[in-house]
């Protein structure tokens, strides 16, 4: 089993769980649970593979969305046993992110061998997941958060970029990606590590605007 | 005019009229009300075409967006004669949703010939359309509320999959699973179906977590 | 140059600037400039093309998505100097939504040769860029202002198939199509032109209905 298939089923499983946690704090009921799940665990791989115009994941291996249903059922019997289940959501999705930053970046090299092409999916699979799962469960975006969290992912996607185009061989590559994004996102959320906002003001709402 | 045709056409037709409805709940000029309509009426089928890598329905027959269209005026201008246009909006919500389930898990065993991408994308189909009208229209989203409603949808899509399976005549597995997908949803609405979702307790919000 | 390749650059680049004013209303830090930069230029056309089967533009030619960083890192260090960021975006919007009403109407008709699915792509591409920077910023959407917004790109993209099918040469259907849209769509944001609303009566929350 090699190291990007591994973090494949990785990313897909917590990812997955992340979305369960959401349905937990949600109330939902199970099919909630599988559905969350299952947008969560494969929705950044779907839209990367539409847009590298290649044949769909878990249409080829449908074995993705069976393991996002079993985390689902699992999450609904277990998340009670949970202490801060917010906190779990926000480490594993910190998985999630790494190893799909990684994932990301190594399909947008291999399908289009554009460096740039790379970074971006790479950053696009591992947060439009949780970007979907906040959105359709309606709690406050990951992407709002003043801490670091598409930088994570952006760095992840870099460095393998990076060590993909010097030569380095697939695993090292995908290996180094995944500790940059995970060193990056577990600073921010132990340390709140955060780069300087754009701060001078707030925007003005649009009914105070003369 | 075979049925499953039938059930596309009609598929579109009333996901387009709950559409135009929360246009008008949002009292949106007249091209709101077409723009809902066709997010509503087209964008299930439009995802579950992009991720089956077939070719998107209605732009190879745009009479799917006209249908659209014209629906969009018809309630532009009739809307304020219903009594009471949400209830309305969920009852033809549910059968656009029994219609599309059948559908999405027929064209999804017709491509891939999988029985699980078979039951995933007849759920997607018949709930996308529902998730970005609510979405879109900022309406409290159809995934949160406490009752049925994915689960009817897998319920046609496995009922579909299931007769499809054991070597029933497409018509009737369709027949089957839009009668499987409304007996549920009408359930939950008349009688107020549920799962026991999950209680133990709700989320906390971000901000009270130490 | 030619007109059309032009007003696919502008059309990236103002609703890039877009996106970045929306980041720095919600003072997010430099990832997010870039982040919401992208999304907003190049979202719009990454959805027509999908729809259309074409090979996504950007990942054909990823400078669009280097215009984006650049506008995005542009946008964070000057948007202080602005005095109404949030009134310059809607200008801004105006000029993406006009380029990007002929644009991809423009390659909607050259895809399926159909003036329906022309109409449609080009108000998709000129509208979605905006709705999903809205949806992400957590902003009131464009689309239910109560000003004319999608109508805009309607007529933008009408012009641009009625005169494509009337032989006019691309750059003049295009220039024709761009000055249509942002005439409507100024005159909507000076003179606050409207359809009549829908007016009966607003919709009632769903707890209200017995």
């Amino acid at each position: 089993m090699n190291p990007i298939l591994l973090l494949d089923y990785a990313g897909v499983a917590v990812f997955a769980a992340t979305g369960a946690l959401a349905a937990s704090r949600k109330q939902l009921d199970i099919i909630g649970f599988l559905f969350l799940a299952s947008v969560t665990g494969i929705g950044g791989g779907t839209f990367r593979d539409l847009i590298l115009g290649a044949p769909v994941f878990w249409v080829r291996n449908p074995d993705y969305v069976l393991i996002c249903a079993v985390i689902g059922v699992l999450v609904f019997f277990t998340a009670h046993m949970v202490e801060s289940r917010y906190k779990l959501l926000l480490w594993l999705d910190a998985l999630g992110l790494s190893a799909y930053s990684a994932m990301g970046a190594a399909k947008g090299m291999a399908v289009t061998g554009s460096p740039t092409v790379a970074v971006v999916t790479g950053m696009l699979t591992a947060t439009l997941g949780g970007i979907l799962r906040d959105l359709l469960a309606g709690e406050p975006s990951v992407l709002l958060r003043p801490e670091i969290y598409v930088t994570a992912a952006m760095a992840g996607a870099a460095v393998f970029t990076l060590a993909d185009v010097a030569g380095a061989p697939l695993p090292v590559s995908a290996l180094l990606a995944f500790a940059a994004a995970f060193i990056v996102r577990a600073g921010a959320l132990k340390f709140g590590w955060a780069f300087p906002a754009y701060k001078s003001r707030p925007g003005r709402r649009p009914e105070d605007i003369p």
